[in-house]
């Protein structure tokens, strides 16, 4: 029996996620990782969709202050942030991060480099690209939102190496960051990083992810209507 | 004596910092944060300093693979990332983070929004303020950069109501949101939340703020010439 047993050991735990998500299942949407987590340590869940004016609404809000999605519950505990929900999980599982003191802190490290140093240049090439396409100025502003997304891939890239993953075995942070990557401003660029692409390929390839990916995926089809 | 004692009691982490801070040590590189939590846990630490050049030397990126300060390093663990250093610290000692294993799992939870959802947009202002002042559309994208920030702190502003720190009572997620609020990109905008403004004023009054700032700021005059 660990240490600290789960009071209620049968609790699953429930995650939000957009009843209509922007990238038509393509699993660019946050709840991907946390789907992907809970599958690499085989903890089923529960998922409750909802809509865009929901997440605005004041229940969601308590849940998550910035009216996003996912969010995470389990019994008392409410969560919030992709990063502290993978990180719960992984902490309160085997499998996601390394069982020695020094590695652990490492693999946290590489955590939050996926989430504030590596996405923030990403989410903000995306952002011109969603946002700001029709401007007078996108032409002109696209070279320098690349060359930020690029300053941390070609970084990335240099560490990595030829690693399987960021250091060591596959952990949490391999997680986020593969999830990082494959959003569309970064995907576009890795043609001229091609262990980046092989690493992405190595975390799609894994059958956590596959499990996450398929879910999530079915929330899009099922509500699209059939072709036929 | 704790279950897993360290078996170097003594040891004295050591942190990188600029050799010439940017900011003229007005306590906005990511250093402070790292500086605050080691006074707020009472460790003592040694600073190393580092030019721009050397930060991307292969020395540096060896402990830094985006070659940026601070690097922490103790005994065998060499870390990046000040979400992570703040983590390690806070795991470490006592009085950064609640013992409580919720309100533990939550506080990490805003650690993560601090750096994850709320810099983000006041970094990309920031960026624009430093970068693109000169350029021809400056003044057009100004009001899109100054909304984006200003979402994330009504956010933030409408759920830290009228509570002294974000969830409870002061945890590493408060010094962390408070650097973050004292960025210039988000403080032009604080008079519209005074409660923010509040906030901060607590943050920095800490006697751990103010050794921290005190001491950064000795790394910028020592290295000024005096007025004389």
């Amino acid at each position: 029996m660990p240490p600290q047993a789960d009071p209620e050991p049968a609790l699953i735990p429930a995650i939000t996620a957009f009843e209509a998500s922007p990238d038509r299942g393509r699993g660019h949407a946050r709840d991907m990782r946390v789907r992907w987590a809970l599958e690499e340590v085989g903890q089923p869940y529960d998922v409750r969709l909802v809509s865009f004016a929901e997440m605005k609404q004041p229940a969601h809000l308590a849940l998550h202050p910035f009216g996003q999605i996912p969010t995470y519950e389990e019994g008392d505990l409410a969560l919030f942030e992709t990063g502290a929900i993978v990180l719960h999980i992984a902490q309160q599982h085997r499998g996601l991060l390394p069982e020695e003191a020094t590695s652990r802190a490492r693999a946290i490290a590489w955590m939050f480099a996926a989430l504030n140093t590596v996405e923030p240049p990403i989410v903000e090439r995306e952002a011109a690209m969603l946002m700001e396409r029709d401007k007078p100025w996108f032409e002109a502003r696209a070279p320098l939102l690349e060359e930020r997304a690029r300053r941390r891939l070609a970084d990335l890239s240099a560490r990595l190496d030829d690693a399987d993953w960021l250091d060591g075995s596959f952990t949490a942070a391999d997680l986020l960051m593969v999830t990082v990557l494959r959003r569309p401003a970064a995907a576009d660029l890795l043609d001229s990083y091609p262990n980046l692409e092989a690493y992405i390929a190595r975390g799609e390839a894994r059958p956590a992810y596959r499990r996450a990916f398929a879910d999530q995926l079915a929330v899009f089809t099922a509500q699209s209507p059939r072709p036929d």
